[in-house]
């Protein structure tokens, strides 16, 4: 991520066409070829060799702007064949699992590949992802993602079951998103170094008691269980407003650190 | 963050002394001396040489956790001599702001340095934050609390008044968090590459008409304000429920690309 | 609402359709004819006589739930022409306007009548509620909704601009749900008794900011403004979560009670 | 509640000291006697004979206004012997339970009688509310605070164990405000009228599951959860923002409606 010289949109990179805050499109710049929106078609060639930011005209005249696309675009547009994790959680989840560059990290599963391009993104380039995931098609989605978003070599996807065991030792952090979190946590703390966090998220309040009691019973401490709702804001003088839509709920977020037995 | 040999506890580090979620201490091993609290003192000899995690008993027979330090014990107990960003806004403001290993960044107004310690925790070690603020007592806060974490070196404290004008160009994001955000929104572009974004965040409803106004008038994209509620869960089977407690609000968080200006 | 007679479903009554929380239907009972829905046609004459909470099959098999309509289902059921208010917005209104049986209350803007349902609901059969709208069709609307809901004897429709003045005085309550409260709030006062309450409920920030500066001029006292938000959970042994979808935003309500001028 | 001739203040009756939304007082007016505060003594005197609404000043100068008590001043002002129940939850239950002016009503448990002033409020004068509760020192706090609001002609304070059985039949609506709500629902179908409600508030999820599971084997139907989350407003020209401080957490709200046995 080298910034000094102005960033050109090439040709084989991916572009964020932004109409509006709901209407977004991902998509590949491919030269000669035109991409079409209920807005009109949008030819790459007008794109190519400006830089990013530059104002688009589709063929009916309609202005989209081309921007960089950012970890959260990467995220939320991630190909949904499963249920998504928000960038509001992917954010939590990063926040508490305490990584950053270097970090070293066992995920599981890795679903479509969206929480793992935000771990990559954050841990590269020394740090490593490793996700587990029994089901292969995702594996081979999350893949696709991970590509586009250029984050590939920072991952190691493994088709494997992590309930059963974790290959992995002295890791910085264990990130949970699976159906049965409560049957990781006993292989956790082999996996995490002394003083490791270990991160779950989990849709329903069962989840959570299962697996916070599992915690408690591996020795780990400082467990807490967070929800987050978040609300756009509809900003406009003389009529300011949140918006009426909002999602009510994703799921919460479990975090602990792993501790040595208490002698207590 | 290297990882692989466990890490030991080692004079001159910091340690986070866990008793409860309510009750940690965040402080600096010193060899020979001993740390008080109100469930008795706790001798540092006791965990120097050994790994983070372990328990360490006070004098009264209660029994201490010796965790190391993540970057939101490190923000959450910055010295409070302003208001406080809280970990969750720090994680949202992080995330939409794009940023991640070698970002290059300006943030004003530096404060505490709590928002600063975070995003240098995540653009280190080539990236940059230059962080303005015109109170010179701030700085030498701040300057401390990045010390204690460890991330002096990858950010620019700068006594400057940032609503007179940005030093930087090219950045790839902009932060704001100070009282008047829509006074530094005018020299944001110049600041900010191509596609850059910029991300303010304000209490009040008022702070953040201005400041989308100023956007909309400097040909920023994709804008949008947030607010965001996170509340905690009290997990014991039988008898788990929300916490009665809870922090109504922090602040809103306005994000925004910059782009070419439009032709329409 | 004399209760010891079990309660039989009669001709020209309305009836609760339910099928489940998403699919209810308020109908009114005709004998000899039928209530198609997408799950099969209902006969009424089979539930004429019957109790209401009788269970009455579709000609598909489908089993509805034959409910005697409550003061919500009327509510919600208003026929929309307008944004409706929330059942939990008018609960908080009634509660903060202190109103109860024999309570004389001003009313604007009528608009569907939902409000007005609510109101003359909890203020029969001795109070009145006088409610103010300038769109006649409004009030055609409304008068067949208090008509449905048995309430039209306790409310008299003016079809009266109230920001020009309130022709009644000594009033308990003045309750407003229109797009410039503010303006009505210097009739308020000489429509009040001592100590009345005013209630106003406005969807953005710009309104509740006028209104509450207007109240603070006319000398209104104990001013207050809240928000609520209304989640629904989703309930099921092993799987129990909040449910995803959510309504963000209906409106913020402010309450002030009337006070002498203030000698201060 | 007539209201025709303006009220005036009288010695016997309850005025509520109002400062500002955080200090209000509800205290009895007693000839000759003061009323003492941390902004002074208040004379009784000097407002017996005024209307409501009326500015009296302190011995030190400080204005407070008398107000006439509403009914949500009496339940937030009651002796809290136990959790008090919120009005924003007694404004919901109220509206769920579809209670009005002539509804019978049987409460548990009884408490201090906060919600009890509430139900008895809206069904006045020629409804009832029978109040279940097996403690004796909570029924002679609660009689005093229904005695305070005027309210104790419609409630009968029942010294009997809920869960053993109801003794009243064809009830409109059954309201459940105890720690084993789920032990009660099988007593409350022979209690209710065809069609009517049960209400039922809780603060912990699994006894929220265990009263829908109850519910759901009783034959009720239209069964639902919700959750109201209350934040006040600082609202000020150009400072306006959500307060801080939010209450996270009151409890839980189920309703249900009663209906014949299923035939599918």
């Amino acid at each position: 991520m080298t910034t000094l010289p102005a960033q050109k949109i090439m040709e084989g990179k991916y572009v964020l066409l932004y109409l509006s805050r709901r209407k977004t499109y991902l998509v590949k710049v491919e030269k000669g070829t035109t991409f079409h929106t209920h807005k009109g078609f949008v030819k790459f060639d007008d794109m190519i060799g400006k830089e990013y930011g530059c104002r688009v005209p589709s063929n009916l005249g309609i202005e989209f702007t081309a921007l960089e696309p950012l970890l959260r675009d990467y995220i939320f547009k991630s190909m949904r064949k499963t249920q998504i994790t928000y960038p509001k959680d992917t954010a939590l989840i990063v926040m508490f699992s305490g990584i950053g560059p270097g970090s070293r990290v066992v995920e599981a599963g890795t679903g479509t590949g969206a929480l793992t391009t935000a771990l990559a993104h954050y841990v590269k380039p020394e740090g490593r992802i490793y996700s587990y995931d029994v089901r292969e098609e995702f594996l081979r989605t999350a893949e696709k993602n991970l590509k586009r978003a250029g984050l590939t070599d920072f991952v190691e996807l493994k088709n494997k079951d992590v309930t059963i065991g974790i290959d992995e030792s002295n890791m910085d952090a264990v990130i949970l998103d699976l159906a049965t979190p409560w049957l990781v946590v006993p292989h956790a703390p082999s996996a995490l170094k002394s003083s490791g966090t270990l991160v779950s998220f989990s849709p329903t309040i069962d989840q959570v008691v299962k697996t916070v009691e599992a915690l408690k019973e591996n020795s780990f401490v400082d467990i807490e269980t967070i929800e987050c709702l978040m609300r756009r804001m509809q900003t406009e003088r003389g009529k300011t407003r949140p918006q009426t839509l909002m999602t009510g709920h994703t799921g919460y977020i479990t975090s602990a650190r792993k501790a040595a037995k208490s002698k207590a």
